[in-house]
């Protein structure tokens, strides 16, 4: 077990406290009374919950000096206290593995990649291993417990129980990848679906500070979807949720891999538009940068797989926002790297499906490299470290 | 103002005692510890929720005869006085408008309708007046004041702000009904779509008790969704959430009232359905039971319409399940009537395109009748008046 490993229980696992200790991570520091209003809790809640995380250190209050008042005491302000202790976050692509040490802020201080060579649990496991080492190495340095790790999967994540339901892209089925990492590591670890773990980021730090109600779909090898809803991200009672890749947009679309025709994912996926352009064009690309390169180049047939990918993601967009009534909709992803080829009719096909108010739901491009994906695995971590039922 | 209306106030409006109030409501009497349980709070919590609740009369405290141990004291029950208070609740449908007179346990004491002879916000509000005028009437028999007054209306309903943004069928925009009512009433008035309206009174009475997310699913004159998701009703940002009806199931399919084509609706609303049912058969039927005995009677082409409304509903399910991961899916509605007409397709369609672990949702059909959609609104009266945030 790493010299920095320590078991360490969060003193105060209650909802309020949770709620107390993200209110103050996502809005830094905060008045105790910002802190009331924002979590919508009482004075006395506030009180009785930053209590026991003030004497563990994870909450410190300063007076605040930026906005002293002329006369009288400066109000004191609560804030986590980044340096308190470190967690690891990993995120597994088809052909890499990106890892990063955060501070308890969720603020990476490290970030590491490893390839990934096999795709066996076994293979991935190793891989993962020397990656989380290479990271507790790093910790050594900030003499503070990595307190736990993160792991970030796509595809169908049971995070209760720890277990990859179904990863296509690794070819997993059921694997307890949580009960064998932490035998690996030594650490205590979290599995979640990616693009969960990649919402969490976005509601406690990015564009998704502040809603109770909000989207995040993530366009590239695979079409994914994080919803926070009331505040909470979507787990789903089993364990799927989000998996708007698989809503049919048409089912007299594109055969799909997963055996239906017209799902989103069919129409796209990276793997599916490459395939689709090299059929238009007749020539021989291999990977979305020559289909993107063949687009921008102009033929009309790779615009026109394009302007089609665009326009299914917009409309399974449309269901989202049709169903949920979101604030936002984030869009996210490597797929990214091709918006210019689809912005438009993801756009057209949203507002031309969007029923009534939905329309106003604002639609918003994030470019989030992996390694945001990683330290969203990093806030998942923490998530499980403050919050049993979490 | 009529005689049993007095204006009086919940004694406690903070989550944990709407909470504690709505789990004794659902669950009916119970432990101070089993309430504590089931509503995931502190039994300290609870003591401080519930003693504000019994002296105001809304809950009160028994010993359990039933279970009366052999030796010590039996154990007290708390449980919702139904007969401290009462509560009407409004469904305004086409062509006629049900009203209901309920308990403070929701139970329907009094069952009225009147009809509903024209569309327009006027005379709609007139017909509501005279309904709540004959309830306070019957009211006034119980000796309890009637505390608030729900209504709930197909179509795109502002919760928050009591106003009716739009509804379809009675062709009305921006109405604020709250307001109105409440004027001509002379009760607090709470407005909400009625699929969701039905959805609360599923939670707290029905197929939903003790879930924390489910979905209903209606079908008749509209396609309607209600949606919980971590314990709430969900009522989207802007007020629309849970428009299945407007979810477009194949963008080739037939052109819908909203301007789109293919929209849930389009294949399976009771006009859509009908009109399809006589373009197919040449005959000249002009309602759904008429449509419904030209399908029974074994004509192919009006089967095929029921089969391809079915095929869509299954579709629309399917979207919902891969989206929120629900444990339940509750399909009610007046349109249950042809249910052996499309069932069959329904969960085919809804197994096809359900993913991954998507498909244990259990599908299950409720044949609720309009004085239950009534009901709910009365459970929406409810919930404003114990609570400030719902």
């Amino acid at each position: 077990m790493p010299s920095t490993f320590r078991a360490e229980v969060f003193p105060a696992r209650t909802p309020a406290a949770s709620q107390i200790f993200t209110t103050v991570l996502s809005h830094g520091p905060l008045t105790r009374a910002d802190a009331a209003r924002r979590a919508g809790l009482s004075a006395a809640a506030v009180t009785k919950a930053v209590r026991p995380l003030i004497e563990a250190g994870y909450l410190v209050e300063d007076a605040d000096v930026e906005t002293r008042p002329v006369l009288g005491r400066p109000a004191n302000l609560v804030r986590v206290d980044g340096g308190r202790a470190l967690f690891i976050g990993i995120k597994i692509t088809g052909g890499e593995i990106f890892g990063v040490l955060t501070d308890l802020c969720c603020r990476v201080r490290v970030a590491r990649d490893v390839p990934l060579t096999a795709r066996a649990p076994k293979a991935v496991l190793a891989s993962v291993a020397e990656l989380v080492r290479e990271l507790l190495t790093e910790a050594d340095g900030f003499g503070v417990p990595v307190l736990g790790c993160g792991i970030a999967v796509a595809g169908e994540v049971d995070r209760a129980e720890g277990v990859v339901r179904y990863s296509p892209f690794l070819d997993w089925r059921d694997v307890p990848l949580a009960e064998l990492a932490a035998m690996t590591t030594g650490l205590p670890v979290t599995v979640d679906n990616d693009v969960r773990a990649l919402t969490v980021a976005e509601q406690w730090f990015g564009a998704g500070v502040g809603l109770s109600d909000f989207a995040v779909v993530t366009v590239g090898a695979g079409i994914g979807c994080g919803l926070v809803v009331h505040g909470r991200v979507v787990a789903g009672v089993h364990g799927v949720a989000g998996e708007i890749g698989h809503v049919v947009v048409d089912p007299a679309g594109p055969p799909c891999h997963c055996g239906r025709r017209g799902c989103l994912q069919a129409f796209a996926g990276d793997a599916e538009i490459v395939a689709r352009v090299r059929e238009v064009t007749g020539t021989s690309v291999t990977d979305s940068a020559e289909a993107v390169a063949v687009a921008h180049a102009g033929h009309p047939g790779a615009r026109e797989v394009y302007a089609r990918a665009g326009e299914a993601i917009g409309r399974g967009i449309a269901t989202v926002a049709n169903l949920l009534g979101p604030e936002r909709v984030i869009i996210s992803g490597e797929g990214l790297a091709a918006y210019d080829l689809f912005a438009e009719q993801i756009r057209e096909a949203f507002t031309a499906g969007a029923f009534g108010s939905a329309t106003r739901c604002e639609l918003l491009t994030r470019p989030l490299p992996f390694e945001e994906w990683a330290r969203g695995a990093a806030a998942t971590a923490i998530r499980s470290f403050i919050r049993a039922d979490q």
